[in-house]
């Protein structure tokens, strides 16, 4: 029987954690003097409130185990997309709930997708609400490489079983003590690059405030800007380039960043297969993208052109979806290149969406050995990553994932349709919030948003994100009838 | 090493039979008198002067083993689609070779895309030359129940081993006698239900010769018609049913019918999971498009709104691709409906193209494993399809398949993108070649065609016709360093 009520106590300590962060914007709001203080300050009453009263329900003595794993992650992350959505409603800059929700749902799922721009613009919200918005990126990123590095390796959700060994910690089976352990750890590394990268901007005359937030969205994977805009508002390559670098480290698998910081073993970063695959691809991408604009715009500068590929690229490939110009005038092609960007997203443990870099290795060497056994029907064919040894569950698990992502997208590209969406966009809007990107195609493309969509297409985008962010299983694995048997 | 003579002289085999065959479409002109009869006699010399070299190149005591299995797959179908084309080029009707290799790949392959309709019309085309494009078909589609039946199964493609023991025949590791054996019982099926066709589509007072014609299409699962507007043009109720029939028929694994007709052994069907789900999967599509069409055209008749949705749903399923109707204008919903049906495809051992049933019956039950051992982690878990266990490998073939064949798709979307082709109709020419179904979506809709394609493009889709075809892998293997390894 699933230990409900030690899985609910936990979701209340993640909304106490939650009210906390929450007077970070309190703080500012008074500090700007808008008038949303108060609207945050109830916020963090309620979810007080709601928070103790969950966490009483602890029963002593009672472990937890896996089924309390997946439904601490889900409830949890719906428990935040609730209680975030509070500062929104209740200081009225966004009078449907609905937007309220979608809004943080694509917050803490680091996906940046926003229906603020067109009837409410982005630069109408007042400061603590508007910071509060970057700020639910920024601690979804953290239960993300919490999640994806201590959590689901034990879970077993599509291979991250890989990551098990990576970051140091008690390998007990109870989560709690390990969770706490890695905690530690990651937190310095996120804070540490958070503050480096604060300063990096500040230094591109950016103010504290857009500092901050934009390190948010950036550190995150996350593209919530506090511009309707976004990136290209500053108009400055300084800028550009900063946002760049620290989207490429917030792709990369925290556990390499953790050793450089603690142990300073920089080569662990080249002995990865993964993060090399993940420089390949960005090569790749950015190298196709300039090849189609030196065509396209012949008349740009070489470091213009340069610039807008390599932000555009890696902007998708990590999934944080800032935009410093419309690529939707780049021409079928390159709109192509980025939808197979959109597909592989970042490195396992970071804060990138998508399918992640590993589990396209995976496939692509599945598909490989698949060939030489059909050759040598009578090998063994073990699958490796480098040195490393892939074992058959894992490789099954990996498999079992990408094709549920890919049914998923099949179905809520339908779905979508169903609700009075066209064709690009449907597919656009599906894959941009299954993988955590934000900006889709069409209707929803780099320069367009969420805004104008039916209700219902929200609440399914909302549930897409979700699905997306916890690597589809931990969600689905609740609907199963087995999980709720005896 | 490859026995790479015995390939050869395999070839020249199955070019001494397309010359047999050519004979057909020789005395149609004859008949006919439009001229065409030197074209399709010099065809004949060409093709038995070079099929007979090709013969002569036989070793003895050399037995075919699978790597010969592979070559003689690929390099049959590249030789009968060259071969194929001749008698379009030598006649003049299509001036472009370019032109004729793609219709002719896509008569063997049963695709059915035809770059005829706007530049040269379809009834512009002398009787000989029309019946032989509808001919290879027909060809085609016998040689892939023949392939998929006996030759794949023992090759170990993508999970075909399957179907080892359905077809009664000796299961010699030899590919020739279980060959025989296997032919002329299929043979015998595949004429009889042509015959039944072709003398139902008579009553329905069509021509012999456009009877002859649609039956090879509809049989072939290929969908090359003789009219500009498909079945449209013939404006008959009664013809589209009885097309449906036999496209549902043509979906249909043909080692049932065998059983059928040889042993009456009707309840094999409904024993048959592919085929429950292949009906599940057929009525669903079917009904949602009811649904839209009832909201989207509500002054049509139930009757006429059920045959349109029925055919459409079926020409699709089974990757036959006749129109009744330009379901462009049907809206995004039932399009991409549409295109989860591209995807599906007819069932495993039918003329139909595709994933094929029986493999996301796999991928499905896959998924709702993967969902369990989270749940139960040290539980075995096989799966299962009805009381048939499915082996480990079977399923990782099965899963490398897919995977394989959505990277495929991916990869040539963009590319065909690169040859300047917009993102819908990449989309959707890639998906219609690679599932052999013929109309695609946008530029190459049900009511276009493939003519206005840059060549490049043609080429690439003639590649992914034949990829498809031949379950992907069959292909690849050839491009594998391993194979040409001694």
């Amino acid at each position: 029987m699933l230990k409900l009520r030690n899985v609910l106590s936990m979701v209340g300590m993640i909304l106490l954690f939650l009210a906390i962060m929450l007077f970070i914007p309190f703080l500012i709001s008074l500090y700007y003097g808008d008038g949303d203080w108060k609207a945050l300050g109830i916020s963090i009453l309620i979810i007080v409130f709601v928070g103790a009263l969950l966490t009483l329900l602890h029963q002593k003595n009672q472990d937890l185990g896996m089924k309390e794993g997946f439904a601490v992650v889900t409830f949890g992350w719906i428990a935040m997309a609730l209680a975030g959505a509070l500062p929104f409603y209740l200081s009225g800059s966004i009078p449907s709930f609905t937007d309220c929700f979608f809004e943080s749902m694509s917050g803490f799922t680091t996906t940046g997708a926003s229906i603020l721009g067109t009837v409410i613009t982005i630069e109408s919200l007042p400061h603590g609400i508007l910071f509060w918005r970057s700020l639910t990126h920024w601690i979804g990123g953290m239960g993300i490489i919490l999640m994806s590095l201590a959590i689901l390796p034990m879970l077993g959700i599509g291979g991250m079983q890989l990551f098990k060994a990576e970051v140091p910690g008690p390998t007990k089976d109870k989560l709690t003590p390990r969770i706490r352990d890695t905690a530690e750890i990651l937190w310095l590394v996120y804070v540490g690059l958070s503050m480096v990268e604060i300063v990096l901007l500040l230094f591109g005359r950016m103010s504290l405030f857009d500092a901050a937030c934009h390190t948010f969205g950036t550190m995150a994977t996350g593209g919530f800007s506090t511009r309707g805009e976004s990136i290209a508002a500053y108009n400055s390559s300084y800028i550009e380039y900063v946002i760049i670098v620290f989207m490429f480290i917030a792709g990369t698998n925290f556990a390499l960043h953790y050793r450089l910081l603690s142990r300073f073993e920089i080569r662990k970063y080249w002995e990865s297969r993964e993060f090399r695959f993940y420089l390949a691809v960005i090569f790749t991408v950015t190298g196709l993208l300039i090849l189609n604009n030196l065509t396209l715009f012949p008349t740009d500068s070489v470091e213009k052109t340069f610039r807008a590929a390599l932000f555009q690229s890696v902007s998708i490939l990590t999934t944080t979806g800032y935009g410093s110009v419309d690529w939707e005038n780049w021409g079928a092609f390159a709109q192509l290149i980025l939808v197979f960007a959109m597909f592989v997203g970042g490195m396992a443990g970071s804060t990138g969406g998508g399918l992640k870099v590993i589990r396209i290795q995976i496939l692509v060497n599945q598909v490989r050995i698949e060939l030489r056994r059909l050759i040598h029907p009578q090998a063994v064919l073990p699958l490796r990553i480098g040195r490393q040894m892939i074992s058959d569950s894992i490789v099954s698990n990996v498999l079992a994932f990408l094709l549920a992502f890919g049914m998923l997208l099949l179905l809520s590209t339908i779905a979508l349709a169903a609700l009075g969406l066209d064709m690009v966009t449907s597919f656009g809007a599906a894959i941009a919030s299954l993988s955590n990107i934000g900006p889709g195609l069409g209707d929803v493309g780099p320069t367009e948003n969420y805004g104008w969509m039916p209700n219902t297409a929200k609440w399914l985008l909302s549930l897409l994100m979700m699905l997306g962010r916890l690597e589809v299983f931990t969600v689905m694995v609740l609907f199963s009838r087995h999980f709720w048997r005896k």
